[in-house]
């Protein structure tokens, strides 16, 4: 320490104190994690597969933060050959678009070997999750939970004793890798059904925990105890009130969720608070997080099943089970009735009627009155070249090796199309059939916002490629939260905005859209970056399902170089030297 | 054109286009290849799975040049998100040592959507291959085959009417990635004995052509034609001499080549023409090449098989077969005699004898009389933390995320341990047990050579980690040939050295060490580069079972920058700037 330092008055330093914990009290403090990212031999359904771990674990370990945190995650690819990035789910990355975690869009990928810093304000609490978006590591188990609380002294809109996280996913037997390549081949290759449904990382492949309570073929499961698969039962105290936090990852399957006997009262959707309401199950699509309340008024003398099943799609995967145990009894007491049964996969009215009481908490950020651009997205699924695709406004998205983030700040000519894709697509398209020219295009061109632009994007569905039938789609926006201002049958049409909620809509970052249907969307392009929307189906991204929007790039600062290092911008940095 | 130049005279003309021309003999032709890196689905073995490929081929395309040529190759890497390199097998890349493609040694990987230029001189006739070398690329089918001719006017030692080449390997069920992971798990998961061999990148599993002819449960294989798994034939004329050429790729296979009724003369190794002598059949170990000459003097109304059988290692894969057909009858005529039979795995005196039968074709160089330095390098099987490694010295190689080339280049300090590994191990090491102390060190540490020194390397083997046996390993040292000395018995001791043949021992790439023997090789560290010396069995590098030699470093100049801007470069070239 300097002598001036030594004369410093008692006064000025306990003002340097004040203002350091002041300081302290506004910024948050910094939580550092070390995020080692590996394949893993782990059996998530009792079969041994590889499997992508953070730190030896499979989900990677829950992040806990409080508002106002600075998280900085030190990630190091310790991969024999891939690159890795992790993004945040659900978190803004206002300031920070370079963290977002997306390869080619926000950063370059992290080559193995190497380690790359994290750093970004937590500033909103909720329920939020992080997974892989490079490739289709997402599906390979590239994953976890982050949650963050209020500040200290705040009090949710809402009263629990305690909770529970649950993180939920689906399990393929057949690797990532040959998932990838089948999508990508002539004839094309379908991932099909998941082997298994986990919850928290766990599942039973070809067992039931309920086969003696329900019509099945499959054997009932043994545990001998620690088994990586063994379900993690949730131990409760009779009339509490627990909090369940939920989010889906699931690289294809939407899910219902139910636990048996048992209200769910909806209060936390995607990191914002919603009118509570009271369910027997919930819809939680790919991407999704919720929080419900679980009161435990039901016979203590008893156990329940919790469980979740596919929907939208025709299953062909058992239900994910775990147990609800009152700890007045034993945990190893399997519940006596059956699983709660998950309502047909195709009964859609059902899952609209469950999406369409989801309402923003009084209090809530309301939408602006009036959008200043509208994009309608139609999804189509059509082939390019003879491989399958989908394409939104008959693009569908490739990557270019150089992320958006960098070449657009950077003014770069050529590293992506120059010309961004349409903003409508034509009037006569029939979005009841098959389409007509199945052929598409591929492409890599942006949405470009102006700074503050209120965005309106209406998502439009449509019939696939062959036969008649339309999918689920949940899609998901990165850097934002969205209004959604309502769902809607048939082709959107003009005076269809006059039935938007624009009173009190739910904020979300994940919306679906129904078969044959729209869903109508509202944001603020006030968030300086580059950010994916896209369908939070794995498979369906990685057959081009998804849009690049940017707004005011140029207000973007500080970004470290070796989040851009790559491509052009690599030849670029290095100055193209010869050593 | 400028007004000056148009008033040159003609004799100016003229000169300037006979120094053009002479400029081309000398330097000989650029040749450009683009090669597309990707997975793709493919039946090498009439089983569909995920295989690297070239250009929508495997094995890759054949690259043929003649000497002097420059080779321009744009590898695209279009993986999903690996990255990958390729090394030119045999190549010794005089000044260009940044195109090795060493991954972590040579250059760092070329990420996924980049594109990396090789660009080398091929500058001695010969019999190469090319292969991946970053993870376990190469066992998944990265590799090819690479002929270098001589030059216009010029002529082989010997004579010959056509050719043909064959490319071997071995083939897994299990990915790579899976390979990969259990090597690296513990308990240690082996990767086992391969489901097939292929020649030229087919094979045949679950049925054999020969089934008919031998005692076998295998079904006979059915061909409908045109399979990517059927064998390609080899059509002959009657009494013509054909060259072969033969290189193999297994990831861990030892084989053994034969062709019924026929004699073959070897007349060239690893690039090195050598005393022609003749065999029934011939070891190749991996990364091994040879010429063998074949004269079809034999029944030309019958067809004879050409088979490759597993050697050294108890085989549970059945023989790889293709055809010679003489082209006086039908292809699609079977033979009628049984394939050649593969001599007993664990007849090493066989091996032995065929190995010590390969001397220098009169007028190749001879080795220095004296070394400058030695190393003997014990080949262990060890544990390091529980984990199941090869060292050498008790130092299990791991790469560092800077490649060699360029942290030595650079003088960085920490990008890999500065101390090099031990030239020398422990008087008392007893070989012929399993270790006394299985457990060994990760270290990545390099043998630091003077230019021109002359090194003699001792590869001395030992018994396994447990139980009592010794395996074989090919040992390929990068950038060099080196002249094979002698081959010893038990641990190599003071006098050996007596027995070393200093007169014509063969010069190669790759030599084999014995069960509990010892090799003797010697070369001259006149190539300035970062050159890996390696056991040439995939799984058993990855277990860490190789060294690092530099030479000369700073006598390197025009490395391409994007060769090396990964790990501490990349930070240092792009200046930790925040943009």
């Amino acid at each position: 320490m300097s002598k001036g330092n030594n004369t410093m008055s008692l006064k000025a330093l306990t003002l340097w104190c004040i203002w350091l914990c002041l300081l302290q009290v506004s910024l948050g403090a910094v939580r550092h994690y070390k995020f080692d990212v590996e394949y893993m031999l782990h059996g998530p359904d009792c079969h041994e597969h590889v499997v992508m771990g953070i730190n030896g674990h499979f989900p990677g370990p829950t992040i806990r933060a409080q508002v106002g945190d600075t998280l900085d995650i030190a990630l190091t690819n310790k991969l024999s050959t891939e690159g890795t990035v992790i993004h945040w789910h659900g978190i803004r990355q206002y300031g920070t678009p370079w963290a977002d975690g997306t390869a080619a869009i926000s950063q370059c990928a992290i080559t193995a070997g190497e380690t790359f810093h994290y750093r970004f304000v937590v500033d909103r609490p909720g329920t939020y999750l992080y997974h892989g978006h490079y490739g289709m590591q997402r599906a390979a188990g590239l994953y976890g939970s982050l949650i963050v609380d209020l500040a200290k002294g705040e009090k949710e809109p809402f009263h629990y004793d305690g909770e529970f996280n649950l993180l939920l996913s689906d399990w393929w037997h057949k690797s990532t890798h040959v998932q990838e390549v089948g999508l990508s081949s002539i004839p094309f290759k379908w991932i099909n059904e998941p082997q298994s449904l986990l919850i928290n990382g766990r599942g039973q492949y070809n067992c039931s925990m309920a086969a003696n309570l329900m019509n099945t073929t499959l054997p009932q499961c043994k545990f001998r105890g620690n088994e990586e698969c063994a379900p993690q039962i949730l131990h409760v105290d009779p009339n509490k009130t627990y909090r369940i936090r939920i989010a889906s990852t699931t690289s294809l399957a939407s899910l219902n969720f139910a636990i048996g006997n048992h209200k769910l009262v909806v209060v936390e959707a995607d990191g914002n608070y919603v009118e509570p309401f009271s369910v027997d199950d919930i819809d939680i699509y790919s991407g999704d997080s919720y929080s419900v309340l679980l009161t435990t008024n039901q016979d203590p003398k008893k156990n329940y099943w919790v469980s979740i099943g596919v929907r939208g799609r025709k299953p062909n995967t058992p239900q994910g089970l775990t147990i609800l145990n009152y700890k007045t009894i034993s945990a190893s007491a399997f519940p006596t009735s059956p699983p709660p049964v998950t309502p047909r996969w195709d009964d859609y009215d059902r899952s609209k009627a469950f999406t369409k009481k989801i309402f923003a908490l009084k209090g809530t950020e309301q939408p602006p009155l009036h959008y200043d651009r509208r994009l309608v997205l139609l999804n189509t699924q059509n082939l390019v070249n003879g491989y399958t695709k989908w394409a939104i406004n008959n693009v569908s998205l490739t990557l270019p090796s150089t992320p958006y983030l960098g070449s657009i700040k950077f003014g770069l000519n050529g590293a992506f199309d120059a010309k961004s894709p349409p903003d409508n697509f034509s009037a006569d398209y029939d979005i009841l059939n098959p389409p007509s020219n199945p052929n598409s295009n591929i492409g890599s061109g942006v949405y470009m916002f102006r700074y503050n632009q209120v965005v309106d994007v209406i998502l439009q569905n449509a019939n696939v490629l062959s036969g008649t039938h339309s999918e689920i789609h949940p899609w998901h926006l990165h850097g934002h939260d969205f209004w959604v201002l309502g769902y809607g049958e048939g082709k959107f049409k003009v005076g269809d905005e006059r039935k938007f909620n624009l009173k009190n809509p739910p904020l979300r970052n994940t919306a679906v859209i129904f078969p044959y249907g729209w869903t109508a969307l509202r944001f603020k392009a006030d968030n300086p970056g580059v950010w994916a929307f896209h369908c939070h189906i794995e498979p369906h991204l990685h057959m081009g399902m998804g849009v690049i929007f940017a707004e005011a790039v140029h207000k973007v600062n500080s970004i470290p170089r070796d989040a851009l290092a790559c491509g052009v911008l690599k030849k670029m940095f290095i100055n193209k030297k010869h050593n």
